[in-house]
């Protein structure tokens, strides 16, 4: 899939606390059009309250309007995407969460998502976390879940026009890139 | 250790579940050459039957051959890689895996799986995960397999003329690169 | 911030056993400046006491002055970096685990760490690990854990001319590089 001008979108991928969602705002930010902040974290704990407080206060005061939507994202992309937007949706790991405990198939909505993009008209950044770069977890439902956020993770890597890695706050740009052959 | 022209060799890594050995076959298939593949993995529980088995559903039709060899996996790659034929050996992980609950030492293998490579007739690309990315396991079983596995990994690095790391789908050339100094 | 000649100053990123250690050493070493080793280890079990003689052997007749230094790393580098010396601090996930069991604030620390950094009067290697891409652990105590190793690669990263990740031994510039935009 191809993007160009205006439609480019970017999938920007790290581990927990790598900054990524930082960098995903300047990215967005960068573009000169107007921030939409699509956030899919919903506040059920004291913990992920005080985490949801701390991401809205850094990006208060600089101009974002905020949709809070935990399940439907291809849906509020398809809507916020628009002539003069960028949208920023952070992120794809609470998503998956959301959907599975949900009972929704994470690879049906994937494609939804994935056909979202590519019709959006305008630029899209999407934040979404690698979580299978540590020990295979004993748990099985940990493994499904790890197992889902590749697929998840690959599939939209292939929709976007790039992909970039972040590793201590650093961007590292995977898509595109020159083809790896041996 | 420098390979030349038809003794290329290629280790992939990434984490688990994201697009490594998808492009690792790409990556094989891309020599043009006959495809040999080498499966680690023992299909000895359900979920690892079924990941087997859709495995071999994504070659099948697709003309590989197909050999499995959970331990001696120097010998297979010395009996596979041949003149006319690429091998890929998927994955590293489960070799060790396997290599520790049959008693034998790591290290000891890696050395003669990295005189294997050494000494192969045609390309090889084979697969590894990274699992030294999350928090540090507190179980001392898991904390010791994430250093035999980080050695392993070292080490056929050192062996092979190219190390790519795939995150999303996406593959990064990490060897060769131009010398990095401060 | 910006680091000229022998001002400079490198982080080094990787996962567990992915080498980075040995890459430090080489970094710092290539410098051809008399090299000075921090070590945050404290040998406190079998295991530890293990590695930390591994690693003392590692540099053992390559001419390293060694410093342990479990808390007080920005001292610590304030006094040993200077004129025709290099120093390679290894590691800021020990010593992240050991100001926390002291009850020391990491933010405050990290911030401390970076004035000394920025202040040095030679280069400066910092080794730190990559906890975060693995699977959510459900233990609290490791999240908060991995959020302040996150928070502090962030800002050493910042403060440092260099950063370089590290995944089986190969290294791979992450700073400086071309801006990424969309």
């Amino acid at each position: 899939m191809t993007a160009i001008g205006h439609r480019k979108s970017a999938l920007v991928i790290g581990a927990a606390r790598s900054g990524k969602s930082r960098f995903a705002e300047r990215l967005a930010l960068g573009t000169g059009l107007l921030p939409v902040y699509i956030a899919t974290a919903e506040a059920r704990d004291d913990e992920m309250a005080a985490r949801v407080a701390a991401h809205r206060a850094d990006r208060a005061g600089r101009g974002w309007t905020t949709i809070e939507e935990p399940l439907d994202l291809a849906d509020a992309l398809a809507l916020s995407a628009g002539v003069g937007q960028v949208v920023l949706a952070d992120c794809l790991t609470l998503w998956l969460s959301n959907l599975i405990e949900a009972g929704r198939d994470p690879d049906t909505e994937a494609s939804a998502l994935a056909a979202a993009i590519a019709g959006a008209a305008g630029p899209i950044v999407l934040v979404t976390n690698e979580v299978g770069a540590g020990i295979v977890p004993i748990n099985a439902l940990a493994r499904r879940f790890a197992d889902a956020q590749g697929r998840l993770n690959q599939k939209i890597a292939s929709a976007v026009s790039d992909v970039i890695l972040v590793a201590a706050g650093q961007p590292l740009r995977l898509k595109p890139a020159p083809e790896v052959t041996l």
